[in-house]
């Protein structure tokens, strides 16, 4: 009776008590995670991050990366000198060009370095991270799904690579050139081909950008069954490609569920014409599902077709502290069942990863005290009554059951900004002593924060953590109703003995309780060489068997995937 | 202001006014869905039909099919007289059973007709509706994924076909030989593998019986993503390969995206082991897509791993009267925006199917009155007090717009039971006059139903229709909300002109609008010389090309798919 006596008042003076008035310095939080998102691909400069879009691995530059631009970014080929040319390309020449302005038509659809210097490629040829720099040469801008087919099949008659790129957001490298292939630019094919406002049925261009897809289904009642930090320069088609997750896959599932449809051109010029528009069709093996998470290896996806759910407008965000991961583990499970259909984000962030964000962004945690562990919880539903007393339920028991130590629930849109700046903002601080090693892990959820207490231990026993050593702190945080940890390790800068304690012991970790290296993030470059430690050497094989398959002159995508 | 006026008191009497008591005969509604559902695959007696396991063409034996049993089966060779067997397989000899005993141990792991007659071969060579009859002489029933690749491999390197049989409740052929192929059955595998009650994630052997692998997740809270009338026998494992859609499709989508991990046996014995516990994994190309509806012509399913949904405890059923096809999409339309989340199910039936049920069966309607459509309603969610205001809200808004003519919602399990048999008992009563003509459709909702008009239409300006005419009704009846149609021409027996008015016709109709000639029912044999309806001629290369790819010998369910 105690414990029910003292959540009650709790939730009641929480509900009357807004959770602003309880900000030290209101000024801090200044960055809403809609200002987070990037605005143009093309801005190359650093931009913020979000929690679904982080990098995995420090800059090459180490320390500080990020707080002044850097001059010039480094060349792939000098980050992996492993790396060599495949020799069995062409080198392009004049003629490939002028096949290609034949071809596409107008002047700007071909952006070429061939014949002149020409800066304009620099944008094409480096990610946003500035951490991987090709030498490419020339940039095709299609128009048309025609277009691409007759842009591949030259290509593969010609032996000449390509790399598919959409919004170029990517963060394991997958979408930019590592040696002189052609960029095949999807960003000029950005049109809604339909929508059917009874089934909620969407098809677009693979080069809409989907922020502008979500905002048209929002204006129709509608909403894109994905959203993510980069939403505002990512593309569909490289969104489908690469099979992101994001902050809606707890609530609408993966893209392999809510995708009926896809479009796309084999490396021989073939139009896979999958693009069906219904939710049921048993008619022979799901093809595009090879495409989604391909990462552009097989084939260039050129349309999507999307089941769209209805938009909700009832949204409710709340903020915990827990005593142990145990509590975390009871209190999904108790919002999986007092929350169930309603219940749209479960963010784990521990103590040390709101410590950080606390003390280096200067803002104060919603919740007096420290807690070990902090969680985040967000639902979308239809009705906004039902869905503040499911939560207000939801929250009187897991608080008389002493399931979670205290808790805070906004009340307005602003109010919910800032909870999910606790969460969004981490990303941004844990850089601020020097550098910061960061893996995007799929974990048991049973076993999910065991790597973090096992890694900070490590740290410990080799002298690495503390003041005045290299390691500033062991945190982890992510989409706990996922089950995707991100790993981070917060540096005073680029240190060998770090790294020897990191790697290979998190991969083999994750690898020996059958995780994934890469839960939402994909391969590209970066991980490459350790899908080892997430597939069997069977399933390699017979990702190879497929790659051979589509692409028997590996001009797709080289040196990246498998 | 009127029509708010006219709905709000009706909407009460409904509530005050339980629909039994409208009930003119009580006893006629004697078959819950429950007792609809088959007991056992080797229970070889005509089963009840449920709306989602139905045979799309009528049984060769024409009229009154399913009164009385059929003595003998046809073989599936005499009603396809074309087919031939493949000369590239071998015939199987004494000493192949002697190699299968030795392998697989136990006497009961074998069940032969080389050496000796066995009657017992009857069940696995039949299908259930009694429409396809194998001549297959083995029967091999492995009990562990080691032993199922030992079985293919060793096939393989001998040239024997195998058919993978789970409860063999399909309702294309796809489960039973054609020629005297081995009958590869999983129903010694059966066991559960792993639950996680945190994540959901639950992983069993592929022999699992749905209804088995749902009361399990039921006892912990959960429940199996897929619900359909044939639970009581078919096989987790068939499932997935025929990517069986069913009754909660609608909630909680496609196999593609709940089933998580695919464990499978290539023809060649490879152990596909893909049966991953994570919800996210951007490690390579997903390859347990394809054998998600490949229908066990790429490999054998033997394991399956899929995301539990919370078990949902209010569950309310509503059914409803509207004048017209465009009134039953705009229904849908604001039954998506007022039930959101919680909306499990939207079934359409037309006028003439209720008819044709209340006439046959001897039940009265749930509502007074002719309407020339009908819609089931139902929504599952997790607090019984919300979902009822909600499905209020939704009714006064869809009666106070005229949308819906009239409506009764039901009051308890056994009331939403009754009105689940106005959907359900369809099926049973269509054939009550001879034959049936049935068709499982996809077609873009808008035209859903134009098919059935146009039909109708045909029937009648061909003289086919009507009083002393082989065509009693064209009905149109299905789940709505995941755009599948099932058109059924109701006769008085086989008649070769109403054929020739129903084919190619009701193919090219649907192939014209991109629509899919099977929606959850797969190709299997009947399907096979169709699927260019629904597919272009690169698709089924492409498949094509898979098939080769991992099956280059054609020993996996040949004669069948492709």
């Amino acid at each position: 009776m105690k414990s029910v006596r003292r959540a009650s008042p709790l939730l009641k003076q929480l509900r009357t008590s807004p959770i602003h008035s309880r900000r030290h310095n209101p000024v801090v939080i200044r960055i809403s995670p809609q200002q987070c998102r990037r605005q143009s691909s093309q801005t190359q400069q650093k931009a913020t991050t979000s929690a679904t879009s982080e990098p995995h691995q420090p800059s090459p530059e180490g320390a500080k990366e990020g707080a002044t631009p850097a001059p010039r970014i480094k060349y792939t080929t000098d980050s992996y000198p492993k790396l060599q040319r495949d020799s069995r390309f062409k080198e392009l020449t004049e003629e490939h060009v002028r096949y290609f302005r034949d071809l596409l038509g107008s002047d700007n659809a071909v952006v070429e370095g061939v014949t002149q210097d020409n800066p304009d490629l620099d944008g094409y040829n480096a990610d946003w991270m500035r951490k991987f720099r090709g030498k490419s040469k020339l940039v095709l801008l299609p128009n048309s799904t025609e277009q691409v087919s007759k842009v591949m099949k030259y290509c593969n008659d010609n032996m000449l690579a390509v790399v598919p790129q959409g919004g170029n957001t990517g963060l394991v490298g997958g979408s930019v050139p590592v040696f002189d292939e052609i960029v095949l630019s999807l960003s000029r094919m950005n049109s809604v081909r339909s929508f059917d406002e009874i089934s909620g049925i969407f098809v677009c261009d693979a080069g809409m950008i989907l922020e502008q897809a979500d905002n048209y289904l929002r204006e129709r009642g509608y909403l894109f069954p994905l959203d993510l930090g980069a939403k505002g320069s990512c593309h569909v088609g490289g969104n489908v490609a690469t099979n992101a997750g994001g902050l809606r896959l707890l609530r609408y599932g993966s893209l392999h569920g809510s995708v009926l449809g896809v479009e796309a051109v084999l490396p021989d010029g073939t139009i896979v014409d999958d693009l069906s528009k219904l939710r049921k069709n048993n008619t022979g093996y799901d093809i595009k599902q090879l495409f989604i998470g391909g990462e552009g290896t097989l084939g260039v996806i050129t349309g999507v077709s999307i089941l769209a759910p209805q938009e909700c407008t009832a949204v409710n965000v709340a903020y915990f502290g827990l005593s142990s991961f145990e509590n975390v583990q009871r209190a999904f499970r108790e919002a999986k069942k007092h929350l169930g259909e309603i219940l749209s984000a479960f963010e784990l962030m521990d103590g040390g990863s709101q410590n950080m964000f606390s003390s280096v962004s200067g803002t104060s945690l919603p919740l007096e005290g420290k807690h070990p562990f902090y969680v985040l919880i967000e639902t979308r539903g239809s009705n906004s009554d039902h869905d503040a007393e499911k939560v207000e339920a939801f929250l009187e028991h897991v608080m008389s059951s002493e399931i979670v130590s205290d808790g805070v629930m906004a009340q307005d849109g602003a109010q919910q900004a800032e909870l999910w700046r606790c969460r969004e903002g981490i990303t941004e601080t844990l850089g601020h002593h020097g550098g910061v090693y960061k893996y995007d892990l799929s974990i048991p959820i049973t076993q999910l924060y065991d790597l973090v207490v096992e890694m900070k231990q490590r740290m410990q026993d080799k002298g690495l953590l503390g003041e005045g050593k290299p390691v500033v702190d062991v945190v982890g945080y992510g989409h706990m109703g996922d089950g995707n940890l991100h790993l981070n390790i917060a540096t005073r800068g680029w240190d060998k003995e770090v790294e020897k304690v990191l790697e290979p012991f998190v991969y083999e970790w994750v690898g020996e309780r059958q995780g994934s290296i890469s839960a939402e993030h994909g391969l590209g470059l970066s991980k490459k060489d350790y899908v080892g430690y997430s597939k069997s050497a069977t399933m390699i094989k017979l990702m190879k068997q497929l790659k051979d398959l589509y692409d028997p002159n590996g001009i797709m995508n080289p040196y990246k995937y498998i």
